[in-house]
């Protein structure tokens, strides 16, 4: 079955795999996709990809690769499910997590791919999530705040441990060697559209948000070198290269891409993106007051707003960071889904896993189900969703999870419905600060895997005092890129119009009920005090405990036996 | 098999049930034992003596018949399985929870007996645990210290909301006719004495701990009627009663209790006595400087003093408490076992189960084995052991349980761990207190379930930086009972005399680590920050946390429909 309509090829980028998605491009009717899951997935407590050596705490590291795999296999995979032919893609569009990191040759190489490098973990992609450059991103604050830098107020005043300074200058700091081999640190976003086109663009997106691109330029040399010497010159040698308008074309399809494809080369590739940001106009809420929450293991918030301000804790904001001609907000929560699943998979009995199961239900939703049936703080629990950092309003990755009111009658339920409703308090939090800051919220646009959670929505919507909209879209970051690859392929004029024909969102999916947000009221007071007693300097105990946890993991490691076995361990290895 | 030696039974009323052990008088040999659980065990949600209504948070009632019944079946079946002739006992002597109050009769029929009462829960026992009387402790304590009583000095500044007066405060100002018709408001340690020998007689340990019984009286009527009007009599017409010395005879066994048991009526049975209090002798650990900790479901440390001390938040110092003659000094830990119970019921997953029994071991034994593969500190956790509120040192039973440092990569035994530690933490903020008030510890002597656990047992070494000795016999206050037992038969001199022929500990069991003190005094700062912030008055946040609490409990309980149907519930009932 072959139809004659155009379609335009999306493909989204995650965490553990990587989905292609064929849409049409007159309607955004998504005809068939694909995933694949990266072989290497995440290595965070070991480098599988080489010997398995231990990692650090906080580290996140994947293979470049994997990344290569979802283009020869999810994008002819997706195009067969689809029913179409080849010859009807007129365009591909990507989308990546960000802040993910790759260290290349000149001609775009990774530098783990190389044979005396394959052994070094900084010679592989840093994951968003990897977090053991807190360390240097702390001095890059207090530096930029003790020099007055004027971009740091961009960054809502922290810039994270996530983005390309931090993640750089801890490579010059533990690894100089494998620094100095770097020609290009590339967004994982751009490098994907480097391996389709063969030509490296930098988007406006990461450069602006993660890269610290704002005003036509980056920090300064002087600045760099007052990190630390040896700095000075990482923008002018790794990180500066050309920028490209969202939406836009960033070349054809090379020869080569179009072999693994199995796509016409020439066709137009857009300019990279991120998953977040392409999902605005795949819910076509891309106005101001609308502020698009993604929320699968974690949360980002984007939101255009008609004007510059600066929001205290936001991730940052780009002019045309989500759209071009406007200034494009993002904010962000670490740990959503994931603080979910660690607790279903961590915290929760046998008992209830045997329910769930004769009941042919995922424990997620029996714990859902019991939680709903009590009414608002009969759990007496007030937790902080921080199991992985706070990334929105503190910015500090050495927070950590806290729940207090545990009784011995709590019950697993209770302690799940704490962290669901922990994670809106995160939410409010960041809308406050909006507010607080002119750039007013009016309407919360959710996509994203967690929006099939009806509890959870009316919860979110109940805390927030926020009418729900819905995306419609099951795959908004792969629609969204898609609808990115139907303007660089000039099938519409702009982004916004592009969303407003493929994309969609169900307005007012959730109201607020005014009872149970009262009752919300006073637990997030609650909420807030914690937050500002553990995140805002009352007691930096958070912080020491994570120190210490270092230290110890660090001790154990340095008394654990050196990887080759001695001729004596083997011979007692034997007698086992 | 007879053998021609005295023996003695003690036996041990717990919160789930009662044990009978016939011990050996001239050596303590333990010749058999039986359980009897209570039939009722503890009503905490329900009263399901009397159809199942629901009861509020905090409450814990009991039913005084499901004592005797221990009398009707444990006690003769002990003697069976001691294989000893019922000619051959000599003495019974008992220890009880406490404070757990029975609301009587004259005659000592407990309230709830009586037709009229059998529907009112005031009319139950009210377990030690019953916490539901927090508000009336509260305001006892306010006025004890805004009057300048000197009796609230030997309570360590607090009266508990588990002790007599509280609870009986309770009854008055919750159903004041009820109050009205108890003629004595008893001690189940001396409701037992009762049921044995028909005869009242308050023991000295109860009365000065639970009972505000100091040099020779009670709380004047001028502070009782300050409380509330009608309470001005409490100890004149409900308290006051004769007090007998611990390891006195309170009485021969009456006919009618020779009858339930197969004894001899006449012969000797103690005056009433608690688990912990005669566990001390058991332990052969009456000295100065030995505190005596009974570790289960909750921990109570008892330590004889040669002086007066006021240890702040110590539970009490009693003359004569624990044995005659010395200062007897008790604290407590609400929550210990309970809380790892607790843990082990609800938050341990199904992976973690499915390995214990596949390696035919229990999950304590699993996460307790997987958690000491760690150092110290790598959980990076601190954890507030105050599940069931606080006993010692801050008297506060709307405190709750707390746990910072939670991550993704947070495993169970890491929790688990965190929550033993956390329980350490709380029994050396009590010895520091004792220590500061110039009663020093110098040994830990454990006896209870718990002490079977070499991991924890280490780790309190370690973290209370004391040689800790273990007590020999594995049925402690039964064996104390009988102790006592033995002495009110006239065997021995005194009870001291009788606990070094008949108890008996392992010295220095365990003894401190140095690396791993060191490591733990990091993480006890951080806990002694959680504790004060939370526990005295940097944030009240608990205390809130639990009022919401009863408050949604309270709108949905005046929500559900009334118990009885009406018609038209009744014929929507039948219709579905």
């Amino acid at each position: 079955m072959t139809t004659p309509d155009p379609v335009v090829i999306g493909i989204d980028f995650g965490t553990l795999s990587g989905r292609a998605l064929v849409v049409r491009v007159s309607d955004g009717a998504e005809l068939g996709g694909a995933v694949h899951d990266y072989p290497h997935a995440v290595m965070d407590d070991a480098l599988t990809a080489h010997r398995g050596e231990p990692l650090p705490p906080e580290w996140a590291l994947q293979v470049p690769a994997d990344y290569v795999e979802v283009l020869k296999t999810a994008v002819p995979a997706a195009v067969e499910a689809a029913g179409v032919s080849p010859e009807q893609v007129v365009g591909i569009g990507t989308d990546f997590t960000a802040c993910t990191m790759v260290p290349t040759t000149a001609d775009g190489t990774p530098l783990n791919e190389l044979e005396e490098y394959g052994d070094r973990p900084h010679a592989y992609t840093k994951l968003w999530k990897h977090h053991a450059a807190q360390g240097q991103a702390d001095r890059i604050n207090e530096l930029a705040h003790s020099r007055g830098e004027d971009w740091i107020g961009r960054y809502g005043g922290f810039i994270s441990s996530e983005w390309e300074f931090a993640k750089g200058l801890q490579i010059l700091e533990e690894d100089p060697e494998l620094y100095a081999a770097i020609d290009h640190w590339v967004e994982a976003a751009d490098w994907i559209v480097w391996q389709l086109t063969g030509q490296y663009v930098r988007n406006a997106c990461t450069a602006g948000y993660k890269g610290i691109y704002q005003d036509g330029s980056y920090p300064s040399q002087d600045f760099l070198a007052a990190l630390n010497p040896e700095f000075v010159d990482f923008v002018a040698e790794k990180l500066d290269h050309r920028i490209g308008e969202l939406g836009a074309n960033a070349g054809g399809l090379s020869e080569e891409a179009a072999g693994w494809t199995g796509l016409r080369p020439g066709i137009a590739v857009a300019v990279g993106n991120v998953d977040a940001h392409v999902t605005a106009p795949a819910a076509d809420a891309v106005d101001s007051g609308q502020m698009v929450a993604i929320m699968g293991t974690s949360t980002c918030h984007v939101m255009n707003g008609d004007r510059l301000a600066e929001v205290p804790g936001m991730c940052g904001v780009v002019d045309g960071g989500i759209l071009a001609g406007a200034w494009g907000y993002e904010a962000g929560q670490s740990g959503v889904g994931d603080i979910f699943g660690w607790y279903v998979d961590n915290q929760v009995p046998a008992s209830y896993a045997e329910e769930a199961a004769s009941r042919g239900i995922g424990l997620h939703e029996l714990l859902t189900e019991k939680a709903a049936a009590q009414p608002v703080g009969a759990h007496g629990l007030v937790a902080l969703d921080w199991h992985s950092g706070n990334r929105s309003v503190l910015v500090d990755h050495e927070l950590s999870g806290l729940i207090v009111g545990l009784t011995l009658t709590t019950r697993p339920e209770e302690v799940y419905r704490a962290l669901l409703e922990a994670t809106a308090y995160g939410t409010r939090t960041i809308i406050e600060a909006f507010g607080d800051s002119g750039v007013p919220v009016t309407e919360l646009v959710v996509a994203g895997g967690l929006l099939k959670n009806r509890f959870l929505m009316q919860l979110y919507s109940d805390i927030t005092r926020l009418p729900i909209s819905t995306i419609v879209s099951e795959q908004g970051p792969a629609l969204g890129s898609a609808i990115h690859a139907a303007v660089a392929a000039g099938h519409y004029d702009d982004v916004r119009a592009a969303g407003a024909e493929m994309g969609g969102r169900v307005e007012r999916a959730y109201t607020p009920d005014s009872a149970a947000a009262d009752a919300y009221d006073e637990l997030f007071a609650e909420y807030a005090r914690l937050h500002d007693h553990f995140g805002r300097g009352g007691d930096d105990m958070m912080r020491r405990l994570k120190a210490i946890r270092r230290r110890a993991h660090a001790e154990q490691l340095a008394e654990q036996p050196a990887e080759q076995p001695t001729e004596t361990a083997a011979a007692e290895g034997a007698r086992a």
